[in-house]
């Protein structure tokens, strides 16, 4: 038989890597003849534009460029598959195109979207007695997926936003007069990025000061009093807050702004903060938001992380080999001291549309900080740096054209 | 006799490595005894507020950790030192600690400002009978001083830029329809900085499409029809703007943005490029300023340009031993390839108060991108991966508390 693999959804570091592990565990299995490549998620294979990733990744050296690449080497799609009473002709074009290459087992490496399309697909082929298999492979820089230890993704995204966090602080830390700093990271629902901004305190820093996720409820005056009592001991104050905090004096703070086309001002929350503590205590603030550099940041990659998105790769495709079909591979851990984890199946079902948010023991009872707790769940995931291949002084990527 | 050494101006990822530059090379010469560090630049002069280095870098590890953290061990100011005419007294202030402390020779490393400050302290002593010796000690990311091939702390910030920019290349290329990326780099009147953002075109890539730097005029139109221009060929237009390019329909876009408080609203080139596209052209459009992390992501720094700020700190004292004052230590470029540099003390004269601009001929006739000379200058400069030491998985960083 064949098997198909696609990507979905937003960029990691190592969606990639899953992708590696998909790819070298499926050389390894017998049965299994063409690894074939479906471009730009699902809609590859409604439209069958598949590529052959055998006849793409021939070299050791493919594989170690394809390892340090980020985003999705096959494209990605945001599709959302309809449910098969309303549209049963896209599920027969999948079909169609599975068959039509013999494919006996399709997987998908994505968020919690591409985890409803595993549900829905699997579903179909089980009430029509389709056999081919369809696994979910779990990524996403923001760590929300139910019933896993964590996430590919999330691991070198921490890794990117500590490591900037502490190179922040030294940035912003030589000047002799009082000011604010604001960092705003990404996570529109869970703050488990956000948590990770605080992991430079394992170093010895006491920035950041204040960290605020979406989980707990954001008060602009708690806010500001929280900056003023930092403000007493230390000449700049430096706060993480996830760009999903809601800030509740929405109507005077967020909207109203409009620029000269008529647009509402699509302020983030960190420059609104910024706005906010510029008016208010007047002192010196800025507003840095990281953007997309979290998610794509290889360069600094976590070797952890890159280790088990590949290892998650390679545990679909053995549950698959092994009859599995709509599962989730996923990572276990098996213990925080020494770290190690474990690899299972999960009923897709039970991961689908549903978000895991931070548990609020590991925030601060007022609601502005991250508990050490949670800095030790973290811990490990950002650990080892992978050694990048480079060319020019510059990372080099795989790139299937 | 002893020395100080003090570090102004905005934060580099090498600044550091420069200091210890100076440091290992007194400790080399005989005649020198105690090295001081001046805590906030020439402030830390002004009010006696001297440090020994000796005491606070003993190990090897104290020097290693050093040398790779980012923005300055010793503080920063913005202080610029008045005429000597209109204000003697800080003239006196800083000779009696020099004096107190039996220094015979102040380093300063900074940009433009702090080279004005060797300047008018040189001709002070020199005018005063005073034998104490004054030498600058380059750094800026901006690399716009003159007489110099080019600046340490440049060669960081261009290989995080180029870094960053293969990795946004691979993140925004991903989707199936036509989108804009707009990506705005530090430099308010130089755009060398902005000039590296082109340098992944070394690796093969065709993106960045279009690259404006502040010494070309920007024409709103022009950019517009850029745009459209490469959009007939490729779907995701991928664009690096200076921060210091400026809107030539300024009225429009840039001013009248006035946020509920009735503060002016600071929106960057890039944000006002965005809002320029989504209402001319309709299309998905992104805009990520880089903002801070270029000057202090010491993660990703240049080795070269950590060898070379070091041997820029390590030359400005031999010169100083050897009698020389009022001078600035710069590096010259032997050859690009092999790539060659040599050491050399220029007339501070010749370099305060003065910019060094990107040739005109190392930018396309259309003023919308930089040439091939530009980018064979740039490369030597971000080559090489200094082995960064870590604990917790994060860059360990040198804090004189």
């Amino acid at each position: 038989m064949n098997i198909v693999v696609a990507q979905s959804g937003g960029p990691t570091s190592v969606i990639n890597a899953s992708l590696l592990g998909v790819f070298r565990q499926a050389l390894a299995e017998r049965e299994v003849d063409i690894v074939y490549g479906s471009l730009n998620g699902i809609e590859g294979i409604i439209y069958d534009r598949l590529v052959s990733l055998n006849d793409n990744l021939v070299t050791d050296e493919d594989m170690a460029l394809l390892r340090q690449t980020p985003s999705s080497a096959l494209r990605s799609c945001r599709y959302k598959l309809p449910s098969a009473d309303k549209d049963p002709a896209v599920y027969e074009s999948i079909r169609r195109t599975l068959e039509n290459h013999d494919i006996g087992a399709f997987f998908y490496i994505g968020g919690n979207d591409s985890m409803d399309t595993v549900h829905k697909l699997s579903a179909y082929f089980a009430e029509v007695g389709c056999p081919i298999r369809v696994m979910g492979v779990p990524k996403t820089i923001d760590n929300d997926l139910m019933e896993m230890d964590h996430t590919p993704g999330y691991g070198s995204a921490a890794k990117f936003v500590a490591t900037t966090m502490t190179e922040i602080i030294r940035d912003c830390t030589v000047y002799d007069l009082d000011s604010v700093l604001i960092v705003e990271i990404m996570g529109r629902d869970t703050g488990w990025l956000t948590a990770s901004a605080a992991l430079p305190r394992l170093l010895g820093e006491t920035a950041p000061h204040l960290v605020y996720l979406p989980e707990v409820e954001f008060s602009v005056e708690g806010f500001l009093a929280d900056v003023m009592r930092v403000q007493q001991t230390t000449r700049t104050v430096i706060v993480a807050v996830s760009e999903g905090v809601e800030i509740d004096a929405a109507g005077e703070f967020q909207s109203g702004k409009v620029d000269n086309f008529g647009h509402k001002y699509l302020s983030g929350v960190g420059k609104c903060l910024e706005n906010i503590v510029s008016t208010r205590l007047g002192c010196k603030v800025r507003s840095v938001e990281l953007n997309i550099l979290q998610r794509c940041a290889a360069h600094v990659a976590s070797a952890t992380d890159v280790a088990e998105a590949e290892a998650v790769g390679m545990a679909a495709v053995r549950a698959a080999m092994a009859g599995e079909t709509g599962k989730v591979a996923a990572i276990q851990r098996v213990s925080t001291d020494p770290y190690r984890v474990d690899y299972t199946c999960i009923p897709v079902e039970q991961v689908a549309n549903r978000v895991k948010y931070v548990p609020r023991e590991w925030i601060s009872a007022a609601g502005n900080d991250v508990t050490d707790d949670a800095l030790a769940y973290i811990r490990p995931l950002v650990q080892g740096e992978p050694t990048v291949l480079t060319e020019n002084g510059l990372p080099r990527h795989f790139v299937i054209e």
